[in-house]
């Protein structure tokens, strides 16, 4: 009698705009992948959900277990009743949905949720630019400002997650007047450095050249933001993510601008300070490898057994 | 035959002026303390040895581990040749000192070192303020400000250790002209909230009243420091200690400033407030506790035998 196949992984980036969907070996290595461009719950999942049944007709095998990398703001405390459950969202139609239990109850799987950033850094270290650190810490810089640090194999902040994006920065000199787009916060990091608070005072980020005064001030805040986590954290790595870092040049400034805050504390190097502050590995990717990391981790992690 | 006593374990609290010593049972209970000033390393050390010898002695059994919540700069990294040895340290004979490898040879049982704000976050976890959650922070205020995060089972940081009195912090509307008092950055947490600092522009902490104004600054920059480790790190709780806290009225007005600073994120009352900003509950004892917890948990976390 042949083996039969063993059983396979299922990742989701679910995303704002775009839910990818990705069936991986055990391994991790992806096998085939969906997108599925956000409408309501029930068209986009159901998409999701029939990819998956799909493939694994398909392939003659069934899922052992889904991860779920997700926009949020989403509960994931697995302790909670609303484990998976998207908060108040501006997304027509999608607060309240549940998305692990809809999952769980369309595929009968185990389903892991974290939020974005920590299925990105999970996968980056898993086999992108963290591989074999102890410690690292990510920040994505695009609508919001969000990060995720990872230390001794745990995300730090469970079973809620940090709300890093509102933290306190200084100002930058020639930036006093600007008021900030954070509701809460006004000029909080998110208030002063996301996507939208680049395009309130210079017009949107991805118009601006390299040289423009804008990214200057950007690097100043985001440096600020890689001294508090250095600080907190001492991660190993900082991965610099999102839209918004995609600006040609601006690591670099970023770098810098930290070199220049640490004056010189703790005997860094510009060498030091660039293995520290890097771009993430993997890509358009990041976010599958994500779902399927934070599963594949659940699975060493648990007493499931294939 | 009478069955031979159990194997205890040691604990030391290194601090800067005095060295406090601990027998204690394998439940942590504290047996037998000694308190020994701090002179040369060679006394210092010498007389804490000739404690823990004297009281095995007496005891008919041995030690099993010895934890040392120790001052620093000090390497805390177990994997690193100078592990447990002071860096560069203002206090005369004490540079270089290996603390730990000194103790390990007088008495030949494994020596487990931490910081002293590690130790006392550990024990307020194991039997204090922090009993029974699953992350919490410890912020000392005193010399120096650090900062200790613990989470999931593990501190934050490891091999290294939060260097978290170096934060920037935003400037009081009434404490602009101040330069601060750090050597590296001036006016970083440390350099506008430490003892020192608020000696140079107030007073001795201890001889200000508490309606002095001085509070109120120290409150807005203690709140963001409470504000970023919470942001940072979501602990549940956090414990403010060190010599500076026990100013009458302070965490109270730490508490006020910090929900000022929220803003109403995430929905906090004042009594999710009070619940999460609090003192610690071991007193005098903290760093002696933390010694004897740091050992414990390294036996449960090891393969070691009784």
């Amino acid at each position: 009698m042949a083996e039969s196949p063993a059983p396979l992984i299922g990742g989701i980036d679910a995303g704002g705009t775009t839910f990818k969907c990705a069936v991986a070996a055990p391994d991790g290595r992806l096998l085939a992948t969906l997108r599925v461009p956000v409408t309501t719950p029930e068209t986009t999942i159901g998409a999701c959900v029939d990819f998956f049944r799909w493939e694994m007709k398909e392939r003659g095998t069934r899922l052992n277990v889904l991860g779920i990398a997700s926009f949020g703001p989403i509960d994931v405390d697995p302790a909670s009743p609303d484990y998976g459950t998207l908060y108040a969202t501006p997304k027509p139609g999608w607060a309240g949905t549940r998305l692990s239990a809809r999952f769980f109850s369309a595929l009968g799987v185990p389903v892991i949720l974290d939020t974005d950033v920590n299925g990105a850094l999970a996968a980056e270290v898993d086999r992108g630019a963290a591989r074999g650190l102890s410690s690292a810490a990510y920040i994505t810089v695009g609508t919001g400002i969000g990060a995720s640090l990872w230390s001794s194999g745990a995300f730090i902040g469970k079973p809620s997650h940090p709300e890093f994006g509102h933290i306190r920065v200084e100002r930058h000199p020639a930036d006093r007047e600007f008021a900030g787009v954070c509701p809460f916060h006004g000029d909080c990091l998110e208030g002063l450095a996301s996507a939208p608070a680049i395009a309130r005072r210079f017009g949107p980020p991805e118009t601006l050249p390299a040289d423009h005064p804008a990214w200057e001030i950007e690097a100043f805040y985001l440096a600020q933001a890689c001294a508090v986590l250095f600080y907190t954290g001492r991660p190993q790595r900082i991965l610099l993510g999102g839209g918004v870092m995609q600006a040609e040049g601006l690591v670099p400034k970023v770098r810098a601008a930290f070199g220049h805050l640490l004056s010189g504390y703790l005997g860094l190097t510009d060498g030091d300070i660039e293995a520290l502050i890097q771009r993430p590995a993997l890509g358009e990717d990041a976010g599958l490898f994500g779902g399927v990391t934070l599963a594949r981790q659940a699975m060493a992690n648990s007493d499931w057994t294939a």
